[in-house]
């Protein structure tokens, strides 16, 4: 049963190699803003990190996922153990690691809030949801809220005493954020009359704290209609010891996520909900809340690698302990000693496949977080080098969130299929994980917007710098090892990925040029497919380059030297397997067939 | 809420169509054993059939998740209405299509129980596993059976008298079906006492019929080890009025398929558990049990189509009624009308991504049953060509079953995807939908499992005359419309994939050959998607030549318009969206990467 139970797995050797050997983050240690920063704090962190993740949180992942949460009374009521966790994340100082110095908390690189989000929600991805929005709120209010909004939301809600949420989506405006028809009035002392149905808001209700701060996107009578004309509302449920008019109307039943809830909030049935105006400043609430879908997104990213990566090595445990048929070699030997089935050929290929999916993800998240490090780092220093890394993030965020959640839910379904029918049972976490990950490609901006965001902004922003400085890094890297022993070939294989992005990308304006721009959409998903596939398989030929120098100076029978040679096939295995795809995506685009787009609506079906 | 809980949607005329327009059953009908079966009964049961499936059964399906099958006493017991489900299905003749007519049946043609297992299973595909399974283990003591036990056992379980199951997986025999421990004791009296462990048995046990007859696998003391010494037992649940010893030990509980009974089975833990020798031939279990297993396996690929079919039909009309954003030539006007999703790019990818893999994989599935009736109609007249038709279904078996239910699961994930949020929640029937057919991959034989069985035995089966035949049969379609003016360039890559194919099936014989045996299990996955990819083109592209023939004499406002506007498309996008593909994986398999069986188990993580 605690087996069962504590079911979250973590390889802290690889996330340490990611951020230490391959990434290398000394540049970032101990400066401004990390001036207390050392490699021994994060190490230390890391690894205590680790353990509370899968000792606290860890055990109540399953819990959460069979009780679910309840609503009763109006009220929601979290799982068992929910709030214990809670107390413990705050009481233990885990939550402080992102907050900045000066509002308590302990101000760590980005890299390192990366890892502690992907850990507790790996741990426990619908538990790791509250604080997280409650952080992310509270991001918000410091940023973009005046001095007084952020002592009195901004720094109990770092500290875990208020919850947070963001509510954009409404009964008819998801995707299309723009068409959200809520409303706030001004009333004389300077606040607003807050009214309408938002939807979808995670988190939205809970007992984990008395107090929630809603995040509420609404339009000021007479303002201008689309995103233009929304602003952005402070709605707490309590105001000056007093209840605002916010109910929770109900939560919805969900595959997965079951313990986050997910509620139907009406605001100002009774014409008595107010808000505030965030930072006093209206009409600029869709650019106010881009700030926290940035980190969102990028978030879902990390719980898509924490909830994948403990898929993985949940997966690789049972095929290490599990007994079934012969080798391959004496398949028909009826007396052949039975194998474990990581000896299997296909068991093999479905765990190299996770483990380099796993790893590259990882990789592509934490360079992204490096690049915010690093912008932060030399900030008023060097303003050429702070837009580089600044432009990469802006980049890099679509195929995070979007590649990442898709590589999720496939992780978590080849998961399943390693354990065969074993895997369809609860008694086993990856079924979980893999209703859990489904969602992951639909909120926080569908993998559709993902991948319009990318080719309709990121792709041409700045004039196209970021993603010519992106192209030219991996350039760079291909010249450089073009002829590596080991990994030539496979460097090779990233050269013919690298120039099918060049090219499509280039098409892809030429669309937009050309007036033809219903192509775009038809071709993003596959496009962006195509950058991260691209950009991880450049990512995990460099971990392989730098495994195989370190494991040169590692004696054979140290862990390492295993470790080391595991990232060599990995990134071979995904340049040999996956790049060639590729190519093949390319040339599905630039063929440009326009089958979706012709088919009269009535053919689809007869009913 | 009527429409929440009848949700289950079928194109009827796109599965006459398939029946009568494409692949032409006329050479089957009104001949023995089909004598009474003309086109116009053929047409009248399809559109009854489809008429009780979303009537009778299809409410019971959401009612079937939520309320599961229940354990209580020993005793399992099934969801609301699968009682008076199971009643109508008998009392009205449905189930009785496929039963001959010496045994109280209709004897319909094999194409057209395949329609009925397509429907039923879209309907609720948990319920239709109880009949389905009773028929086959019906079906196989008719045919491997004595008299007696056909007149004791299989005519009561045609007639829904008494349940069945087929009993082959213990705890650490699943794939390795040959490592099975059950025991069988001979007694004086020609019978055998039964002894040992059962998992995973589908529909062990329930409250549809008073008795079940389990078909058992075990050895006879003394028999050979392997799956040459596993012999098959008839063991009902009574025997001459009193209880067998067969006790049902527990029930699993399981990501979906929730309203299928998974029972651990205890035979003959009192020592009473008596069993019958199926036929009275010993060590012939296997051969017997592959009867049951290939009608288990297509019935596999037929579940997977039904739920396949019914998740793109609901996504459709939720695209078609759901109304987000404007259209994408207008997409930053906030001024302009609201579109229906339908009309998005993007949504209409995924849909017509959905149409062309569910009316593929039907068109495969119904090829296949139609080669079966083809070879009845022949039999005893026609020996060779008896034995092509039958050489096709065992080639076409594993692709049907392995790529069908791959398909499955995409496309409920996409189902999702299109729905957005609403998709995640059980509001709507995708997400059921999507943890169903999780399943099908895995049971009945995992996907791999099917791809050994595809290159280790089918390829090369008959000399390699079966698969032959079968690229044969592709290149005189591709040889007749290669210039085809609408489809031509379509057929142009119908032709690369078919050299693939052919290639890719080469290089594995030879691997063989050479004794690089392991290489083998590790492309097996990808040929036979390769296979099956390319099979559905040619499909999808046979039904768009005859759909634009016949469109040409159909004015432009007859329904049958769009309708065959619609096969072209999908064949169209298939072709050139999907078949690329086929010669990338090609490239891959023939690259012959070893990462997978390279990397040294300890290389996989550090825990």
């Amino acid at each position: 049963m605690a087996q069962q139970l504590n079911r979250f797995k973590v390889d802290l050797r690889e996330i340490q190699f990611a951020i230490f050997e391959h990434l290398g983050m000394a540049d970032v240690l101990s400066r401004p803003p990390y001036a207390s920063w050392g490699e021994d704090e994060c190490r230390a962190v890391l690894s205590e990190l680790s353990r509370f993740c899968r000792e606290v949180v860890g055990p109540t992942n399953a819990v959460g996922d069979r009780e679910a949460c309840r609503f009763e009374g109006g009220r929601v009521y979290t799982p068992e153990g929910f709030k214990e966790a809670w107390r413990r994340l705050y009481d233990e100082g885990w939550q402080a690691l992102g907050v900045p110095e000066e509002h308590g908390g302990q101000g760590a690189p980005r890299i390192l809030q990366a890892a502690f989000t992907e850990l507790l929600s790996g741990a426990n991805a619908a538990f790791a949801m509250y604080p997280g929005l409650a952080f992310a709120a509270a991001e918000l209010i410091e940023n973009c809220g005046t001095p007084e909004q952020t002592e009195r939301y901004a720094r109990p809600m770092f500290a875990g005493k208020i919850g947070g949420t963001m509510c954009l989506t409404e009964p008819h405006a998801g995707s299309d954020v723009g068409a959200a028809t809520s409303s706030a009035r001004p009333l004389p002392d300077g606040t607003y009359a807050i009214q309408g149905t938002k939807i979808f808001i995670s988190c939205g209700d809970h007992d984990l704290t008395d107090d929630i701060v809603h995040l509420v996107l609404a339009r000021i009578d007479g303002a201008a209609i689309g995103t233009k004309g929304l602003s952005l509302f402070i709605v707490p449920t309590t105001r000056d010891g007093k209840p605002n008019d916010v109910k929770v109307a109900s939560i919805e039943h969900k595959m997965g996520i079951k313990a986050s809830s997910t509620c139907v909030l009406a605001f100002g049935e009774d014409d008595a909900c107010v808000g505030e105006l965030v930072g006093g400043v209206p009409h600029q609430g869709m650019k106010q809340m881009f700030r926290m879908m940035n980190y969102a997104r990028i978030a879902v990213g990390l719980q898509s690698l924490g909830v994948a990566s403990s898929a993985y090595l949940n997966a690789l445990e049972y095929a290490r302990e599990r007994k079934q048929g012969a080798s391959v070699k004496s398949w028909k030997d009826a007396t052949a000693p039975r194998a474990t089935i990581v000896e299997h050929p296909d068991v093999r290929r479905m765990l190299i496949d996770m483990k380099a999916r796993v790893e590259g993800l990882r990789a592509l998240i934490y360079k992204l977080a490096l690049h915010g490090d690093r912008a932060a780092v030399l900030s008023g220093k060097d303003d050429e080098t702070v837009a580089y890394h600044l432009g990469q993030v802006e980049l890099l965020t679509p195929l995070v969130k979007a590649w990442g959640s898709d590589q999720a839910f496939r992780i978590a379904e080849t998961a399943i299929q390693v354990y065969g029918g074993a895997g369809y049972l609860q008694d086993h976490p990856v079924e979980q994980y893999c209703r859990d990950a489904k969602i992951f490609s639909i909120y926080e901006g569908t993998n559709h917007i993902q991948a319009l965001d990318l080719v309709g902004r990121k792709l041409g922003q700045g004039a196209g710098r970021h993603t010519q400085e992106f192209l030219g890094d991996v350039a760079k890297f291909i010249e450089r090892h073009k002829a590596h022993p080991v990994l030539g070939p496979s460097v090779a294989a990233l050269r013919e990925a690298h120039g099918s992005v060049g090219m499509v990308a280039m098409q892809l304006l030429g669309w937009f040029q050309a007036g033809e721009v219903e192509r775009v959409p038809l071709a993003a998903n596959r496009f962006l497919a195509m950058m991260a596939d691209m950009a991880v398989g450049w990512l995990l030929l460099d971990q392989a380059a730098v495994a195989l120098e370190k494991q040169a100076t590692v004696p054979a029978e140290h862990p390492d030297h295993a470790f080391y040679e595991g990232k060599r096939h990995a990134a071979v295995y995904f340049a040999q397997n996956v790049l060639p795809d590729v190519a093949a995506a390319a040339k599905v685009i630039l063929a440009a067939d326009r089958s979706a787009l012709d088919i009269p609506e009535t053919a689809f079906a007869t009913v």
